[in-house]
């Protein structure tokens, strides 16, 4: 069998395959976006450089965001340890598991290193993110003694570098593990040993945002409960021993994490993408593979235009001026999208124009997504102003309208979501449909994929928005604590007050990549699967029939509806462990400002200093032992599923696993060869609907939770009473249930949900 | 072809089946069920007489009595008329889908009927069952003035009459529309023709529960906001012109309610195993499709006894004594199960022992769903009392609390449903090993619908326990608004605490059967798409290849998972559409209990008496106008997606289209008559993701619901400060947060799972 043959075979076509124009010049678009991705984080060196050298303000104001620098490093640095050993263990179980066969043994190092890789960068990227936001919260501050558009820029520039940093760093960890592994020479098997890039980046996210999640959240609600609550002085008053506790939660919490969660997303995106591209090898070439990594290039070039075009006047609302910043970057992003996809996919039997829609249809989603966020979240709309109005019935009513306001969110999401995966599936089957021998599964899928780029286009502008978040927060807090005159706090508020549009924004970003990317990723996993079927195969000296794919989940399957139930049902405990977690920090938060306030009669008095650093190192304690018991249930849950279930075929046999043995169907040459598809396949069923338990139960979450503290905000605004009136109270009793709903629970699903898949993806050959 | 090749071909095997012992005698087993449940009507007819000779106790307790009567009797006329125009609707647009193909134009009448007896039956159990529990409540207030046994004893055989009535009405109207079809002469067709009867009695369901449970939490919420809070007079005050209502309330909701629920359950169940059993023909006759109908009838004899032997002192807790009743039910079900297993599922090839296991196995799930229930919702367990040490902190802390604890509780119960299924299918397959010619599916599956049979098997009893509670809790109503002693106040207290227990138990009991019977429905939906299409290719001459069977739901395939995606998205919505209807009608009970008191003075000063009758009306009708939307969702969401995708599969097709459509795959026979599954696949994902997502959801809110309240009631025994302490305010929030959630959203979930089901089943031919 030739060549041509045997590339058939192995992607599983019919007939030799047309279409392919030949002449591979994929080298040179890898070197392209390799040189992008350098030259970002050369800008955003620069701009570390430059928010370094701006004005720091009053020494007040130094000794605060020092304490904030403090604390924040420290938690990382302790967070980095835990999670690097995490880290270790899990590489030296990985490399154990693919050595005991001696089908994964070859590949074993190059997954472990892939892994490793993965899992420093995404350190990385969410250390310098929030290296550069701790560093800029002051700078933002002391702007904003002049003017706002100085503060505006210096933050959403602060911002920038997360963006910047964290999509670089994907381009480039990808690119140089697919050079260094010979992707060029190999390109239809080195993506699959990328897979380890994926799980090690997921990994360190979810500890990372679950770790981050529960710091920030139970510093913020130990510190409201015992200041506001208890004591009776207002927020980030400098006597409450907590307070920079809960301004080092906002960097550890909402930057690094974020930033560790998009990370992963465009690293999932990624790996995922080049998989899926590979099957279509024959069409175009190593191109196909690399289109991903051409496009976080252009999201590069087209991010840092958007960040230095926004500038603002006195008068303007800021969050107008981060629009147009965000219009450019779109409008630049779908200029390179269409470039790129008439540049490199294309051929003669190809249709470019319909593979461009995809990439309109995942932006549309995006703006979709921002849109329906923004319905559900600001006070303008219907869902907050119902909030509102509940809470002048008291605390009952308020929380019951709040929920009632989550669990209705996810359904415009979620058709929004179906219609850019049928229309994505459908232009991408006519986009190859002149092109023979692959079939319509393969090329939808890869329509789904590049909808899925398109969405991620703006990912490092999205990312400045959202780390502007907890830089304006911190500028307003240090502002406030070193006494500055009202007309600064005014500024600062207005800033803040777009943050919380901004990470509210984000997080339904974050939430529509992931859905959209799960299916990408569903689609790799099985893809691998049957990567995995053929070389098995292969080696045993059988033929692998023509056209056989694993396109196969069947929930009528016992075992497989089984492990569904157990994915939706991760979801749900995920959820709880984490919520509990956050109560649990928060108590001995609360126990820690009550002795101080007793040991140190002088700090309510005002004239003696809290000892913040005892605060902060308690809340670090807690968040690092309280992340791993989740974060393991998340790892070793698909693990077990999947090493249980697959000795279970032979009684609970379905259609699928009895095509695959074949018993009925005529596949003598699997036949000959034992292949066993329960573990796979119940692992997949576990994925998916994990993946839509977790997208409904973020969206419920994240929507939720951003609609009470909206409508706490609406009702201080001076509605129903205003400040201090019932309605007031109650307004904040919602909100404080749902901060760990949105900070906490919330974003960890996100991780959760790609964790899951990259997991998988990884560990397949141990479930065949 | 001879009978016995056709047959082969029919139920999709590949060589003639050997197994079964002839002779088929399932006419005797019939008719002897059909005797049991006209004897079981004949008893709570009985029962009912016995009910109504009891004393009725003073006059005043009389007027009060009256008031719950004719307020329960005018909302269910109400609510029936309303139900029975959508019914007919239904109907008539059931006849003229089924008549617009002539492939499904000759049963459509049958169809049509069933339907119509099916909600007919439902309705006529949800009202016989109030008709005794209005009547059982003022005779159990009697009763308690003279002794605890004799209150308790009402009490329960009160509730006797629901549990007899509706699986009697289940069986009678089952068999008898069996017979009547000419079931005993086509077994294997005529089950078929049956699913329009769990079709109309789940709408009937869907309905009076959610019209039942927005009723009783709008009244009760209505009440306490105005009454408690506003007006500062404790619960069940005779002052409060709401205070009907609520009483009203738990009849309504609670007893219609739950009895058309498990009505649904067992009639789902039934036509659900029924189909599968058809499928076994070959090896047990007549007597497997009739097996479920039997079992109904030892149902209704061991809970007639386990009613009759409940027997308690003053001083023991009244739930133990009902307890020793379910026990002995339980023990004499599994004894008639094994009879029934030996008499009816017997062969020479067959192994009745293990599938008698199946039975077993369903009875211990039931048990575990009842154990794990009341660790969730006890007080003397670890997740309550958490709880209600979090209202120490306010009622923020105090909802995050029991939101973890809901999130938590769908974990243990999904293992025990995952181990049921698992355990059940095995079962099954062993049972049969040695019956060639049938697949291994088939037989676990089988499996799986006799443990689902296995688990209903106490159902009567279970459905008088639950009956129970409303009636002593009305008893407790009427006792206090009457002033009678504080000793009669104490033995009420005692049981409406039981009763409590008992609601709780067997929420968690409905939901345990609910989603073991999803998987037993499913099975049915896709042996019932596989006998269409075999009809299908038949009558066009095709061949139908051997084997071929539907038994795929492929999640990988983008329709498949964007149905499965709106299944839960569907569960979401509707849970949001529930709690708001709650919201907006207690709005208008708080509206109109101060127009009263402002125009009626002498309300207060207790001078005059509050005119209940226009509450009780102001209920009615908003809870009817409330209850239509989220039901007409549930009901167009799976017949849109399935009209909708069933034109998708040229483009969208994967695995199963394509080896159904034979573009790959060597099915020549179906290749030459169309056939396409892409619609009645994405309905089976819809209807499998939605089951998933629809019991997670329903476990959170009724064990969250039931967490919160008893978590009040803990901290009221005296706990944490005890009543009118701040912690115990803060119960009261999360008490009145759980109410929509335990008594309207959750268990209307139940109920949307099953006509989920049962309407893929009836709807199914349109689909393909």
């Amino acid at each position: 069998m030739g060549f041509a043959g045997r590339l058939a075979v192995l992607i599983g076509a019919q007939v030799p395959v047309t279409g392919y124009a030949g002449g591979d010049d994929g080298g040179i678009w890898l070197w392209m976006a390799l040189i992008v991705g350098v030259l970002a984080l050369v800008a955003a060196f620069m701009l570390i450089r430059a928010v370094n050298k701006a004005d720091t303000g009053t020494p007040e104001m130094r000794v605060i965001s020092d304490a904030i620098r403090e604390g924040a490093e420290a938690f990382l640095r302790r967070q980095y340890k835990t999670i690097g050993i995490i880290a270790l263990l899990l590489a030296v179980a990985l490399f154990v598991g693919y050595s005991v066969s001696a089908r994964t043994a070859p590949i074993a190092l190059k997954v472990v290193i892939s892994f490793l890789v993965g899992a420093i960068c995404s350190g990385i990227a969410g250390y310098t993110g929030m290296y550069c936001s701790i560093r800029a919260n002051i700078r933002t501050a002391s702007a904003a003694r002049s003017s706002l558009n100085g503060a505006l820029q210096m933050a959403l520039r602060g911002g920038a570098v997360t963006g910047l940093v964290v999509v670089a760093l994907s381009l480039i960890g990808v690119g140089t593990l697919f050079l260094f592994f010979g992707g060029l020479q190999h390109p239809q098997t080195v993506p699959y040993q990328l897979v380890g890039f994926g799980f090690g980046a997921s990994l360190v996210a979810l500890f990372a945002q679950l770790g981050g999640g529960i710091y920030t959240k139970a510093a913020d609600v130990g510190a409201d409960l015992v200041g506001k609550v208890e004591a009776g002085i207002p927020e980030d008053d400098p006597r409450n021993p907590a307070v920079i506790a809960d301004l080092v939660g906002d960097n550890v919490g909402d930057c690094a994490g974020r930033g560790a969660d998009i990370f992963e997303s465009t690293a999932a995106e990624n790996v995922g993408a080049m998989i899926l591209g590979a099957a279509l090898y024959p069409v175009f070439g190593v191109k196909g593979i690399l289109f991903p990594l051409v496009m976080l290039a252009v999201n590069l070039i087209a991010s840092l235009v958007g960040v230095f075009v926004v500038r603002t006047t006195e008068t303007e609302d800021p969050m107008h001026a981060m629009n147009r910043g965000f219009y450019v970057t779109s409008g630049l992003a779908l200029i390179g999208f269409a470039a790129a996809v008439y540049g490199m996919l294309n051929g003669p039997l190809v249709h470019p124009g319909w593979l461009f829609g995809c990439g309109i249809v995942g932006l549309v989603t995006s703006f979709l997504f921002v849109w329906i966020t923004e319905y559900y979240t600001e006070s303008r709309y219907e869902p907050v102003r119902s909030i509102a109005h509940a809470s002048l019935t008291g605390p009952a009513t308020n929380i019951i309208s709040g929920l009632a306001v989550g669990m209705e969110t996810p359904a415009m999401p979620v058709i929004a979501i179906s219609a850019a995966l049928l229309l994505s599936y459908y232009f991408g089957v006519q986009g190859l449909h002149d092109v023979v021998g692959i079939s319509d599964y393969a090329k939808g899928i890869y329509g789904t994929a590049l909808a899925t780029i398109g969405m991620l286009s703006c990912a490092a502008y999205i990312l400045a928005m959202d780390t502007f978040g907890p830089i304006t927060d911190n500028a307003g807090g240090i502002i406030e604590m070193s006494n500055q005159a009202d007309a600064i706090r005014a500024r600062t508020d207005k800033l803040d007050s777009a943050g919380n549009t901004t990470k509210a924004l984000t997080k339904g970003y974050a939430v529509g990549s992931a859905s959209l990317a799960a299916f990408l990723l569903f689609s790799a996993y099985l893809e691998e699967v049957r990567a995995i079927v053929a070389h098995k195969v292969n080696l045993a000296g059988g033929y692998m029939p023509p056209g056989w794919n694993f396109t196969n989940v069947n929930l009528a399957q016992v075992p497989v509806f089984v492990g569904a139930m157990l994915g939706a049902m991760l979801v749900f405990l995920f959820s709880s462990m984490a919520i509990k977690a956050v109560g649990r920090s928060a108590q001995k938060v609360v126990q820690d400002v009550r002795d101080q306030f007793r040991e140190n009669p002088g700090i309510m008095a005002g004239t003696s200093k809290p000892d913040y650093g005892r605060c902060v190192h308690i809340v670090t304690g807690a968040a690092l032992k309280e992340m791993v018991l989740p974060g393991a249930l998340v790892v070793c849950l698909p693990v077990a599923v999947g090493l249980i279930f697959r000795n279970f075929s032979s009684t609970y046999q379905t259609a699928s696993t009895t095509y695959a043995a074949g018993t009925i169907l005529p596949v003598p040459a699997i036949a000959g060869v034992p292949v066993n598809l329960a573990g796979a396949e119940s692992v997949a069923g576990l994925l998916m609907v994990g993946t839509i338990a977790g997208v409904l139960m973020a969206m419920l979450m994240n929507n939720g939770g951003g609609a009470w503290d909206n409508a706490k905000k609406y009702v201080e605004s001076g509605q129903h009473g205003g400040k201090k009136s019932e309605a007031h109270k109650a307004s904040v009793v919602g909100d404080t249930v749902g901060d760990p709903f949105k900070d906490t629970a919330g974003p960890s699903l996100h991780v959760l949900i790609k964790l899951l898949a990259t997991i998988t993806l990884v560990l397949a050959p141990l479930f065949v």
